[in-house]
């Protein structure tokens, strides 16, 4: 039974129904979210996008009407003809609660069988039944309202940039290689066999482009994609809110986004975002967090204790400043009664991040506790507890080896303390820090060169352009990340326009001639002609919108993802192509994938 | 030389300076259109996206500025600060003509090789060269121009939408092939190799989902793709404007988006459209315009006169209407003095449309001229002038075939000659008209099957579903196009939402239960479960801003578009692969392209 609406038209949505429409004929048209047959009534609970309304069928309020009614069931589509009274008993947690619809006319307009999932709030029900029958779990509330959130969120950042003079334009899929380093994905061309577009990764070199073409600032909403490994949070395509403003230098692109920020954040989530936003060079963020995308919403800094044990005969300590790195810790209070048993976790956590070892300090009521009191003079010993000004039932982390092993695995384990000690617990603060004065290149160890830490596009700091030929690796740029909460939201830089500066920082990356020309002589080409001062700034969206939505699942902001492999579980992509169009594309499977 | 901001900040675009502003201090930016040095005076027009302004430079003014001024060429990107005073010999055609900047200080942000291109409105150089150089092709005002005006437009449509209850809701660019019946383009899978992904040809089937889903109202500008060989004004990406309603019929569909088309039109261009918009059966167009996008704008309507030659000895005439066919001519006004060798081209004309013939009629001041005249009666010649009532200086001309070869012919051969007469040379016109009752399958001769006409979702009109099993070429579906100019802007239907009907489609089209389930299977799920009623409508966005920006070269709405080979001249995408990545997917080249 498939009744057509021939002609009923929908008066008003569900949610929308309150006291000031008693008395007012309706018809509202939804989903059964539950049914009772309580002898001489029907009631039904029809939810639709805006919401519940009860609905009563009765034997005196029309017969055929309550025949009917009684034959539906969870989730079949109805619609409804009736007069709207007030609710005998009020249910206050609804907020159509203090009404309810006499249902004078049904019309079944389409059945359902028994839901393999729950439509109801805060499912725990395995992703992947969730994924496949994604239709179902986006009728959930909770999803539904993600989506209203991610919409005018979208429509907030384009009012926002359509007020600033930005003009949004589109940039190509089907396209050529990006700088951002992961994999791409791949399209054959049928027009060339055996030739191969680019799924863009960013927009980046079109922006340039169109900085180029005079458009002065544009931005897009886009999607991008990387063919990565996938880890949580991850998915292939994804999308990106990307801007490019000419004849700007740092300050005026923070300063754009900061206001952008404050007007997302205000009109979603009614927060307000203190202006301006706190800077950080990386230098500082990696020294107290050991992370370049700090959580700024609990302390638990690192310390330095190099000084301290510079001259101690401990071998660790001894080993890892004789090399160059330096021994630090973070305190963690009224942890000193930590058992053993829990510390060693501790000690194998630090191991993921390459760390040897882990040495502490419980410092208690009456003693001082540590495995390595033994290798350390009391002066040591007291002076560790004074550069950190330890407190009784502190317990002191500390790590000793090489700088980038010291920050990483002290950064992950600050966070895993905040973590263990649930002191993030109800916190509802958005803690924003722009991390600026990144190093412009790293070295590669493995492939003994320097790589660009962003892009190789990415204009070098004033101060600094001198060196960049003598010591790379000083040189800062004029980079900055957007950091929430410990998370990246964005980042972005300024950009080189000068081509003679372009091709040093070629040079300085190791590219040739040939293979610079190879992969960005378009930009290059482009360059020749009067290039504007630019730059600008990238955010991830559906991070974004983790964030405004407070969920911590990227595949709850995309109305259809992707599995941690890259499938589909509603449409079965990826899936085998026709034989005769891999013919036409000029490619044939390997010979184990046939 | 590529100096650097230096802290410099831009204080105003220049197209905005004014009367009003003069005395002010002010620093503007951009790039130089000309250089004139008049001995103790430079001249220098600076462009940016706003417009143009006039900049004098002199000893007397700044010394080092003049000189420095007398540096810079065409297409330089320069900065300039100074004071702005009143234009001595003002230039009226211009905005800022009464006034001109006092160049006091002048940077030179970036030097330009002589441009392969004039930087200037209605550029007649080889597309070729504009698309390689396409960032230096879309710095010309009139293209710049095309690109506010596509801005604007994506912004009312979403404003509008918006305010209509609709939330944009992104949907996969990695999925699987969609029905549209083009060819997709595909995406080898990593992760399952062998295995593709899709490019979509559309949402259709996402927005399905969305409706299954209870969203409601759902809408995207997006980008869609087809592997196809590429006609005029077609590109293998493109951004279709999609949307989809639940709980509507075909009237709400299309009163919704006349309400729409009236808003951009008269925002954009200022443009009142009248509504209602003029609906039209599918098969008045075919009999009236030979066309289901018929051009409105002006007259030469197709005339059956068949009944008055249906008794015709004529050969060609005769064998057409035993044949099922018909008979059918257009008039065209003061033509009657046509020359042999023109008409003869004509004839060549509806040849390419698989006309055999084409037969005329001159309709003189003293007598009538006809190649055929010979072959009919008195009675018939009177016959075929009344019916199509002909006045003195009428030509007539007449095809007698199979029904769709006599409209395809007809229906080009009256474009053709309105083109040929000027008939819409400087017409202002924008008319707009609703095709509607379009057949729901047509007979595929090749195949011997019936096809979909949009594709097999779409709902057959109430009145038709009982002849679905008997006589399917029959039934109309509730299907429209929105029509402009002879163009179609966009097109729709109402969906079936009631599963067994979808089966009975199904057979109609000659699906097994297994291919149908192949590939549909996961909408035919979706609909086990209170599937709403639901349709939509999608626009080529592409294609109106074509209209909104008065270009007949869809190139010219993209700003970096392939060519008629999916080629990018700018970027030489596509390119070859990495034969590692090559194997990662499981892939290798035929033997001729490796």
């Amino acid at each position: 039974m498939a009744e057509a609406l021939n002609g009923l038209k929908r008066t008003i949505m569900c949610g929308e129904l309150r006291e000031s429409n008693i008395g007012q004929k309706h018809v509202v048209m939804g989903w059964v979210q539950r049914k009772r047959n309580l002898g001489g009534l029907v009631f039904v609970d029809l939810r639709d996008r805006t919401g519940m309304l009860q609905v009563v069928f009765g034997e005196e309020i029309n017969k055929s009407a309550f025949e009917k009614a009684d034959l539906v069931k969870s989730e079949y589509c109805i619609a409804i003809e009736g007069e709207l009274v007030k609710r005998e008993s009020p249910n206050k947690s609804l907020p159509t609660g203090m009404v309810e619809l006499k249902g004078e006319n049904i019309k079944i307009l389409s059945e359902s069988q028994t839901p393999p999932i729950y439509i109801k709030e805060d499912l725990d029900t395995d992703e992947m039944v969730r994924l496949k029958y994604r239709y179902l779990d986006l009728r959930r509330p909770d999803m539904q309202n993600i989506f209203k959130i991610r919409h005018k969120a979208a429509k907030i950042v384009r009012d926002f940039l359509d007020e600033n003079g930005f003009l949004e334009i589109e940039t190509p899929m089907l396209t050529k290689s990006t700088p951002e380093g992961a994999r791409d994905y791949l399209v054959p061309s049928r027009n060339y066999p055996g030739m191969f577009y680019a799924l863009p990764q960013s927009p980046q070199l079109f922006k340039q482009l169109l900085m180029v073409s005079g458009f002065d600032k544009y931005f897009q909403i886009t999607k991008c994609f990387r063919d990565e490994d996938l880890r949580a949070n991850r998915q292939p395509e994804f999308t990106q809110i990307d801007m490019e403003l000419s004849f700007v230098d740092m300050e005026d692109v923070i300063e754009l986004n900061e206001r952008f920020l404050k007007k997302v954040f205000k009109e979603i989530l009614d927060v307000d975002v203190k202006l301006p936003i706190q800077r950080m060079p990386y230098k500082e963020a990696m020294e107290k967090y050991g992370s370049d995308k700090p959580d700024l919403r609990f302390g638990m800094e690192i310390n330095d204790i190099t000084e301290v044990v510079k001259n101690s005969e401990f071998k660790v300590f001894k080993g890892a400043i004789e090399n160059g790195g330096s021994v630090r810790c973070i305190k963690v209070p009224n942890c000193a009664d930590m058992g053993r048993k829990q510390i060693d976790k501790l000690g194998e956590f630090v191991k993921t991040f390459k760390a040897k070892g882990l040495a502490w300090i419980a410092y208690k009521e009456n003693e001082i506790k540590s495995p390595i009191a033994k290798f350390l003079t009391e002066e040591e010993m007291q002076g560790i507890l004074k550069e950190v000004d330890a407190k009784v039932g502190d317990l002191i982390l500390i790590v000793a080896d090489k700088n980038s092993v010291v920050f990483q695995s002290l950064g992950a384990l600050r966070l895993e303390m905040a973590k263990k000690l649930e002191i993030l617990k109800d916190n509802r603060e958005f803690r924003f820090v722009w991390v600026t004065e990144f190093p412009l290149v790293s070295y590669n160890e493995e492939e003994d060169r320097y790589q660009a830490e962003h892009h190789p596009f990415t204009m070098p700091m004033d101060e600094d352009i001198q060196y960049l030929e003598t010591d790379p690796g000083k040189v800062r740029a004029k980079a900055y990340d957007i950091v929430l909460n410990g998370e990246e939201l964005g980042g972005g830089s300024i950009r080189i326009h000068d081509t003679k500066l372009q091709e040093k920082m070629f040079e300085v990356l190791g590219f040739t001639k040939e293979s610079a020309w190879e992969r960005f002589g378009f930009l290059m080409d482009a360059f020749k002609f009067g290039p504007p001062p630019h730059g600008g700034l990238a955010y991830g969206f559906d991070r974004l919108i983790m964030f405004l939505s407070g969920t911590d699942n990227i595949k709850d902001v995309i109305a259809f993802p992707k599995n941690q492999n890259a499938f589909c579980p509603l449409t079965e992509a990826p899936n085998v192509a026709d034989g005769k169009q891999l013919k036409e594309l000029g490619l044939s499977l390997a010979e184990k994938n046939k």
